[in-house]
């Protein structure tokens, strides 16, 4: 590979990531089963053999990940949960970075809810440029790669099928038509979690019912992964997806898989504001490492059209939700 | 048939009626797709084309699977969302009855958010009986007959797997170790979209951290369907599943499949104070008409000791969020 990566590289590593994806979507699957049967063997004991087992297999594809992406792209970078939890945040370089969530909806993992993914995603010159996510549990594998498109492909002798499904999509003229993917999240504390539940209770009540500010959209989803509630507005089943506190690992996959499949990724209400129509759509470091984060469909026309559709939809939500801090 | 239904005649029922429900989720993800191409063809007036396509489907399913059913059962009664809306609730009788939701999850259905679903329930002498829930979309299928167990079918050539999938199930010994589904629903006035949201915060709040009487439960999920939410009850990948609002033929099917799952299923707060211990887990008529539900998963041990189990849970549960009133 020469030294910097070409379109003909990048499908190169897009056909080997869905190798890998595939192959740690397997160990993925027995741990699911191994947890299950944990349970079996020790009824009282179960809960700390389970949690080791979800860290077992959490570190087990952590590291055949890790090792065979290492010792095919020996000079590419890494970011990840491990490499943050060690106390500093690496800086984005311009090198090809990976940046893998091996299990992405550990407490689904857990609990045997069957939306589970590996998360893998590559970073070239600051900016996600492909992304692989697969779901072992439903057999649904999501690709993308920048100017090449996004796929999904469903169970294992299906042809890949071009996102959006809908073609040309559906328009959107307000939250009042959307299903939004929401999530809950692991901070538990006031004063955030009244800031959500408030935030959530608006975009459901109706306005003309007790409810100040309702926007009676159809309706709220929470399937608990980041990463596949990108995949499900990439495909168009999902109009939005809000997201406060999840990690670049969480979602540099998804955002190329989302742009490939005309969506708008965006960060917090602050970044937002800051961007002009240019802009708006360009998934820079500052947005990537964020931690907050809106992406939103595509939306009937191309171009600058889809992109005022778009900006009218984020520009409505964030009206409607509140902010919080990050912890 | 004899007058008095066999287990041999629900054998054959169910063999029937799974096929049925294959050949109606073939409408319903035919239907999902020429929602989509309606969009396609006529931006501006998509609304229209696409809300016609979902009652046009809908009446489709629902006429296929009626009339295929009344061929074959011409003795058999009907409940339905036709009969309810006619503005009178047929009362139940002991007569074998199907209680057939065609298309459950229409958001979804509307929305191409994979959880739809064919709910195709049996009453028999005032008792759900026979439950099948095919999801077309995932291509999942599950079975349940009272006394002949419930299983789980995943994608076209598989054999059926018995619920739950852990056997012997996991321990729960309280909330803050569950995933619990909640779903917003339709009714979005006040007081009730306050009182839900009030609810949903005190299952995830932290009480040390300014949430009084927060459970700190591990995540809440809604995908948006009542009988796949609670098929996925069943399989073991949900702790438990509140519903306040739905109707008797979203649940029956799923009823019949969560008891022989192992799960408990009973009504509203109230109804379930008046449970005794040996009362607790049958399905009464009051429980299938109540359109308030909770059903929990199989825990543990079997026999009383789960019941007792699985009724700490409920406790704990309805100690937590508060009721509302009907719409």
């Amino acid at each position: 590979m020469a030294d910097a990566l070409t379109a003909e590289d990048l499908k190169d590593i897009l056909e080997f990531t869905v190798s890998l994806a595939r192959k740690a979507g397997s160990i993925i699957r027995e741990g699911s089963e191994a947890i299950q049967s944990a349970s079996q063997q020790d009824g009282v004991n179960e809960k700390k053999n389970a949690i080791d087992l979800v860290t077992e297999y959490d570190v087990k594809v952590e590291e055949f990940v890790q090792n065979t992406l290492k010792s095919k792209y020996p000079t590419f970078k890494f970011i990840g949960e491990e490499s943050y939890s060690a106390g500093h945040r690496p800086p984005l370089t311009d090198d090809p970075t990976f940046c893998v969530d091996p299990i992405d909806g550990t407490t689904n993992f857990v609990h045997g809810f069957p939306f589970v993914c590996i998360s893998l995603g590559l970073i070239y010159k600051r900016r996600p440029v492909l992304g692989v996510i697969y779901n072992p549990m439903l057999d649904q594998l999501y690709t993308g790669v920048t100017g090449q498109g996004s796929f999904l492909i469903r169970g294992p002798n299906s042809e890949p099928v071009k996102l959006p499904l809908a073609s040309p999509p559906k328009p959107l003229h307000s939250l009042s038509q959307a299903l939004i993917a929401v999530e809950w999240g692991h901070d538990r504390q006031e004063p955030n979690i009244s800031a959500k539940s408030t935030s959530f209770r608006r975009l459901v009540g109706d306005p003309s019912k007790g409810v100040p500010g309702g926007k009676m959209a159809h309706a709220l989803r929470s399937v608990g992964s980041a990463a596949l509630n990108i995949s499900l507005v990439a495909q168009g089943g999902l109009d939005l997806y809000w997201e406060i506190g999840c990690y670049p690992w969480d979602v540099c996959a998804g955002m190329v898989v989302a742009e490939e499949a005309g969506c708008i990724f965006t960060g917090s209400h602050e970044i937002f504001k800051k961007q002009s129509l240019e802009d708006f759509g360009d998934i820079t470091e500052e947005i990537l490492t964020g931690r907050k984060y809106v992406v939103v469909r595509a939306i009937g026309d191309v171009g600058e059209k889809r992109k005022i559709a778009q900006r009218r939809i984020v520009e409505e939500f964030y009206e409607t939700v509140e902010d919080m801090s990050l912890n």
